[in-house]
């Protein structure tokens, strides 16, 4: 017994740490299979892949962000001495791999890289310090015919975010801004160099009210009580699509920048409409600016329609130099980031991921242990035909091993026996119906594949 | 001048650290759809993904592996004050996971992990400190047919490592043990007590010759010259498969482990051969014994016939207890880890690696930019019937952008001109061939497809 409690003393504690997630099969799983939609959806653009490491230079990665992910950073000094730093985003890194690889990768350059960063943040309000970002980027060009994709993509992400099925999910939006509307009706009111602090007021609208922003503009921005209710009537803009457009076409009246602005979300909409995406998909929405200082056109936000809550899965925009940290060479650029680990909190939510342990619909019992090589035959054979299958690897119990097919919501299972064998058939067990028919081995796949077309979605959780 | 000097001077040089590597998309896109390939594989086994933190704290890694990986972890204190580490392989973390999770999991359990680990190494022996490890294990059972399956998950993956095509590549050869052979031999010259050190010195016969070993088992493991050399006879048999293992037989005689250790392979020949893999696929090699301590049973390694000086590309075996740090549960297992690095090293060195970077075989030109709108139309029809699209964002010289896709390896361009649009058309231009077709559009998706699949193979790089 002493022994016993001394061996128990001496096991070190699985644990991980906080703010940081291990990922069983039910959550990697559905997981996975978004991930592959999603990179899907990049590749049909001709975004390609890169990836970077997760350490950098900590001077690479230092005073990027703001202040809160300068300390947030996981930064140590490794053992040649060099002071490192874990990614906090991937933009970061992209910006000084696009520096470095510039005449390598020549431009346009259109990139996706899915990748995990790490921010020590507080874990109180349930944020993890550890998470995944899907990024991509078109850079080295100003064509709106770019921020026109970077829509496209978002939204056909979005359709396919649906783990459940093939069918297009419809249940979300995309709010579009262009930071040249607000921009241009500040210049037109000549409050240009007070955008910084006009802005931020304007960032409280939510929060505080339309009267105490506009004592905020005129205070430490310095803006009239008539200038500020003017910029609020752009940013707050209501209404149709076209309405809003047309209404904002004459408040920007002579300002050029204001007025493309307003014809860059116009081409965005026709060319967005001509590729098949429903107008109502996009909302224009002057408040939002992501950020005061990076982004300078198209701006991009996307919400779940039934969990607005959840603030914006998708979001990016047009700026004007992604890399002028490390290389004196201009390169404007658009894109957006998936959170793909807040997405994924919407969708369990909103009971879109169903739990399943497995990746094979087959099934096939260690039925008579002697048979094993046959059923490797057997498994074989389905594979070939791209069936996935599973075998179990021990003589249980058939009622044992069949439960353990059905928990993990594996669909079909295949009982052979040497009866069965002799006579060139196996049972083929519908585990979610009960069902059984007996079928001749060498149409086994065609019956497999024919259930499982039948009844595509997987087993409910009940 | 002086201006511009001092804004050089201010630009903080875009570099990686030593040892780790940005990946460019020529070098992603294989290396994709390599991964791709290895998790269809795992998956059609009913093998599950899970995802580990990178950061663990410290105690879980340390002492785990040898005293090298001790030495080459990224190690440091994190802003709370714990001591903590980046994973150096994927075992570690799953022994813990495996610990913590087992009753959420079950038994038996079967995963894989495809993800980055980082050493330390000395990079002056072309090592890189940051590189990925694809892992799959089955735990919780002692079947050999779960080792059968291991074997067949190699063979298979090895199988579809040509990313050039879908063939079956077939120069490659899995080598197999059961350490339970040499234990056995041991064991039956009484000599189990001293395996350690023989077992080192037969690890050098490669190097140092017979007489030399056989005068290092005398020395300090205390070995007779007779027991040395039956040692030898058994580790160094050679000839064909059905040949080594009679003799084995003979060998063995009378002791329990040892034939149960020739079982375990035939059984593994035999039920692999019943799943069609040719029986040459596989070499009995009675010396490879990976690891004095960890494995216990069947023992993998596999080698790419073209390039045998690469070492092993894939290699694991069948342990006894996986987590014995963690936990009180014995957890047996058997898998294997595929090194994607030295593996995609290899098929680089042996000309197997294509470059392409482009994820589309179709381009459409920005031709005339006010037709934008009708090129993302005609874009989005081909997507919806599965062909990617790579669209040119900007109005340059046709020429130009031509060179542009062909540049990438971009097969096939779409040019419609208002002439075309007008009469329903588009030109189809072939960029290898230099071939070109009018195509009606609503047979573009058709015609496409069919160039296609006349010549799948991507385009040589000359």
């Amino acid at each position: 017994m002493s022994a016993e409690k001394e061996q128990k003393k001496k096991l070190i504690e699985p644990r991980t740490l906080k703010g940081f997630r291990d990922f069983l099969p039910e959550a990697m799983i559905p997981r996975e299979k978004l991930i592959a939609r999603i990179v899907d959806v990049y590749r049909s653009y001709g975004f390609c892949p890169i990836d970077t490491p997760v350490l950098e230079y900590l001077e690479i990665l230092m005073g990027k962000g703001s202040d809160e992910t300068d300390k947030q950073l996981y930064r140590f000094e490794d053992s040649g001495g060099r002071e490192v730093g874990m990614r906090f985003d991937l933009t970061v890194p992209f910006a000084r791999f696009s520096a470095q690889h510039l005449s390598e990768i020549g431009t346009p350059f259109k990139r996706y890289h899915l990748a995990k960063v790490w921010r020590g943040e507080n874990t109180q309000a349930g944020r993890y310090r550890e998470f995944m970002q899907c990024d991509f980027d078109t850079i080295g060009t100003t064509s709106v015919n770019s921020d026109i994709e970077t829509a496209l993509v978002i939204n056909d992400i979005l359709e396919r975010v649906d783990p459940r099925s093939d069918a297009t999910f419809t249940k979300f939006q995309i709010h579009l801004n262009s930071r040249k509307i607000l921009s241009g009706a500040l210049d037109k009111l000549g409050l240009a160099d007070k955008s910084t602090p006009v802005l931020r007021a304007l960032d409280k609208l939510a929060k505080i009210g339309v009267d105490a922003v506009v004592a905020e503009m005129a205070q430490p921005a310095g803006a009239t009580d008539g200038q500020a209710r003017e910029i609020l009537e752009v940013a707050s803009s209501q209404g149709a699509t076209d309405e809003i457009l047309a209404r904002l076409e004459k408040n920007l009246e002579g300002n050029d920048l204001g007025l493309q602005g307003v014809a860059d979300l116009r081409a965005i909409l026709e060319a967005t409409q001509a590729a098949g995406v429903p107008a109502e998909r996009f909302a224009i929405d002057v408040s939002i600016a992501r950020g005061l200082d990076y982004y300078t056109g198209a701006i991009f936000e996307s919400f779940l329609t039934d969990y607005p809550k959840l603030g914006s899965v998708c979001s990016g925009g047009r700026y004007d130099n992604l890399a002028e940290l490390y290389t004196k060479q201009t390169l404007p650029g658009v894109g957006a980031s998936l959170g793909l680990d807040r997405l994924f909190a919407g969708l369990e939510e909103l009971g879109m991921i169903e739990k399943t342990s497995s990746t094979v619909d087959v099934f096939i019992p260690l039925f008579d242990a002697s048979l094993s090589s046959k059923y490797f035959e057997i498994a074989a054979g389905l594979r070939r035909q791209g069936i996935g299958v599973e075998l179990y690897p021990e003589p249980k119990k058939l009622g044992a091993q069949l439960k353990y097919a059905d928990k993990k919501g594996i669909r079909l299972a295949i009982v052979v026996g040497s009866d069965e064998i002799i006579r060139g058939v196996a049972n083929l067990k519908d585990l979610r119906s009960g069902g059984q028919e007996e079928v001749k081995l060498d149409a086994l796949a065609g019956s497999i594949l024919k259930t499982l077309a039948s009844d595509p979605t997987p087993k409910k959780d009940v």
